[in-house]
C-alpha cells in the first residue's frame, strides 16, 4: 500500500513551535512540580488543527502504538486462523496489570497458537497491578513472562510467526520478518520512514521507532476514520477497536487511566498510553487523532493533560464521561492516611 | 537562638536566574525525556557559590529535612532519655525502604518511648523494597504505620512527646506542640520565616514549608559544619551524620541512591532526598550544602545531578567514592530481560 507522507512529516518544512501545556501539581496553596507537554491534534489527512509545545518532537510512541502493531496479527490471518477472541485482540493492544483476567488471556492465546509461556521474549516483571502483584507473590517466588505487560500483544507477534511459518525465534529483532511486517505498518499508518537510524529498543525487547509527534496524531486519527486505508484495515482496524471498547480491563487494568476512559467513552474513545509520558487517542466521529509526550516522561501528567484534552475536543460528552474526565483532569492528592492533600491540573496560559 | 536571616531569603532582594541543569535520558540515539534541575550550592553563611536554574525556587523539602526534624529529638533529651542508639537516630533521618531491619529499629523506638505502633500518625504502606514488600505479603494482608517510610521520624515525633509529657495524640498537626518544635527549628536551620502562608501537608501527615531553595542549602551547609549554631545543636548535629554514617542502610534501604553514597562517602557526604525530585546534601570539608529539585518531581533526575555536582564538589575523591558517583551519574536503562537499552546523564550546556 502507498500513502502520501503527511504535511508534517520528517521530510516535511519545519513546523513553528509552541509554548507546551503546562500540568501542575499543587500541593496546599503551592505549586510543587509542573510538567511541559507537548500535544498534538490532527485529523487523518495530516492536517494539524491544533498544537501546544514542538508538534515534530520526536518520541518514542513505545506502547501506545500497539494497536498498530497489532494490525500483522489480523492482516496476516493469524488472528481468524487461531479464533482469537475480541478480548484477545484487545490484550494484543493492551500495557496490562497483570491480573489473573489478563494471565489467562495471554496463555490462551499461546494455546491457541501452539505456544508455550517460555516462548515470550518480553521477559519477565511482577504485574502492575500491586494486589495481583501481592497475590502472586503468595504462591510463586518469580513472576513469568505472562505477567509482563506486553504479554498479550508479544503472544500476537508469535501468533503471526505461526500462521507464516516462520521460525518464532528471535521474534523481537529488527530484522525478524514478524518485525519488519509489523514495522512497515507503522510507517504507514504515521506516513514516516523508519530505520535503523532512528531506531532504539522498547523494554519488552521489540525495537521503537522515533517519530515525530504530528505523525503520531495523524495515525492515531486514521486509526478512528480508517481514511486512505484499503478495506481490510479499516476492517481490522474497526475489529480492534471494536475489541478494546467492549473489554475495556484488557486494555490495562483496574482503576488505571486507559481502562477508565475506554469504560466510559467506549467507542467513542480509543486511547493508549505508552511509557515516558506518551498517551495517543482518536475521537473517531471527530476524525481526530490527539497525540501528547510529557517532556520529562511522566505520565501522570499526559493523563491530566489527556483528559483536559478530551474533555474540549469530544462533541457532547454524557454526563457521565464529563464527569470521568472532570476527575481525571483533577486527580487529587492524597497522603497515606487518605486525606486530600494537593492535586493535579492542566494550569491554562492566559489567552488560550 | 538568633540566626541572621541568609542574603538570599525570601526578605532579600532577588537573584537572578540562570539556565537549569538539564538531565536526559537516553534511549538508542535519542533523547527519549528530559528533566530540569534547580540547584544550588552556598556556604554555611547564607552565600551563594554556584546555582542552576531559579535559587529562590519555593520548594517543599519533604523528606529531605529530616535530620533537622530530628534534631528536637536530641535537643530535647528525649534521646539520650529513651536510649536511642545511633541506628535508630538514623532512622529518625530515613526515608526507609521497610526491610525487616527498619521495622525492628522503628519498632524499637518505640519501646523504649513506651508506645504501640497504633501510635504513629504517619499512615501505613507497603514496604518501598520490593522483596520484603513481597515478603510481607505472604504473612498478611495489609501492611502497618512501622512500614512507612516516615516510621523512624515518626517515632522520634513520639518519643518527644512522651519526654515532655506532652498528650501525643495529634503529634502531626501544625499546632502540636512537637511540631511547634521541629519548625521553629527548621526555621533557624535554613534562616526563613515559616507559617501558615508557606505551609501544605506531607505524605505523611506532618506539615511541609515551601522554602528557597537557596535557603535549604544554606541549612545542609549548616548542617555539615555546625556555622553559627549553638553548641547543643552542633553536637547534636554530629550525632545524626555519625548515626547515618555507620548505619548507611538504615537512611534509605538497599541498593537505593542515599545509602550507596553514605556507604561509599560515609561522614565526607551528609545526604537525603526527600519527595517530588528533592535532594538535599552536605559537605563538610568543603562547608558546602547543595539543594536540587527537579522541576517535574522526578528523583531519578535529582539523583543524576547530585552525583554529577558530588563528582566536581567532594574534594579529592577515592577511587571508589569516584567511581560509584560516575555510575550514580550514568544509570543504566535496561529492558526486562537485562540488556542495556538507554542511560541517564546530565547533559551539560556548551561553556559551563
Amino acid at each position: 500500500m502507498s500513502l502520501p507522507l503527511p504535511r508534517h512529516s520528517i521530510a516535511s518544512a519545519s513546523i513553528e513551535k509552541r509554548p507546551p501545556l503546562e500540568v501542575g501539581v499543587i500541593r496546599g496553596k503551592e505549586t510543587e512540580s509542573t510538567h511541559q507537554i507537548h500535544a498534538v491534534i490532527a485529523r487523518d489527512d495530516g492536517s494539524l488543527v491544533n498544537w501546544h509545545g514542538d508538534p515534530q518532537r520526536r518520541t518514542f510512541p513505545r506502547s501506545a502504538v500497539k494497536s498498530i502493531q497489532a494490525l500483522s496479527l489480523l492482516e496476516s490471518g493469524a488472528a481468524d486462523r487461531f479464533g482469537f477472541t475480541p478480548a484477545e485482540l484487545a490484550l494484543a493492544c493492551s500495557s496490562h496489570a497483570g491480573t489473573p483476567l489478563h494471565v489467562e488471556t495471554a496463555r490462551s492465546m499461546l494455546d491457541k497458537a501452539g505456544f508455550e509461556p517460555e516462548a515470550l521474549e518480553c521477559g519477565a516483571h511482577w504485574p502492575l497491578d500491586e494486589g495481583s502483584a501481592r497475590a502472586l507473590s503468595r504462591a510463586t517466588d518469580d513472576p513469568s513472562p505472562l505477567h509482563n505487560n506486553c504479554s498479550g500483544k508479544h503472544a500476537g507477534f508469535l501468533a503471526v510467526a505461526r500462521h507464516l511459518g516462520l521460525d518464532p525465534a528471535g521474534y523481537v529483532a529488527p530484522d525478524h520478518p514478524v518485525q519488519k511486517r509489523v514495522t512497515a505498518t507503522l510507517a504507514e499508518m504515521c506516513g514516516v520512514r523508519l530505520s535503523a537510524a532512528n531506531r532504539a529498543t522498547d523494554g519488552c525487547s521489540i525495537p521503537t521507532y522515533a517519530i515525530p509527534l504530528a505523525s503520531l496524531a495523524t495515525g492515531f486519527a486514521r486509526i478512528g476514520t480508517g481514511a486512505s486505508l484499503s478495506a481490510a484495515r479499516q476492517a481490522a482496524l474497526e475489529r480492534l477497536r471494536r475489541g478494546v471498547a467492549d473489554n475495556p480491563l484488557l486494555i490495562a487494568g483496574p482503576g488505571r487511566f486507559d481502562s477508565r476512559v475506554t469504560a466510559t467513552c467506549g467507542p467513542r474513545v480509543f486511547l493508549k498510553s505508552g511509557a515516558e509520558g506518551v498517551l495517543c487517542a482518536a475521537i473517531p466521529e471527530a476524525g481526530l487523532g490527539i497525540a501528547l509526550k510529557a517532556e520529562d516522561g511522566a505520565l501522570r501528567a499526559s493523563e491530566v493533560a489527556m483528559a483536559w484534552l478530551l474533555l474540549e475536543l469530544l462533541p457532547t460528552p454524557t454526563e457521565d464521561q464529563r464527569a470521568l474526565l472532570n476527575e481525571l483532569h483533577n486527580p487529587t492528592l492524597k497522603n497515606w492516611r487518605g486525606s486530600m492533600v494537593g492535586f493535579l491540573a492542566t494550569m491554562v496560559a492566559a489567552g488560550r
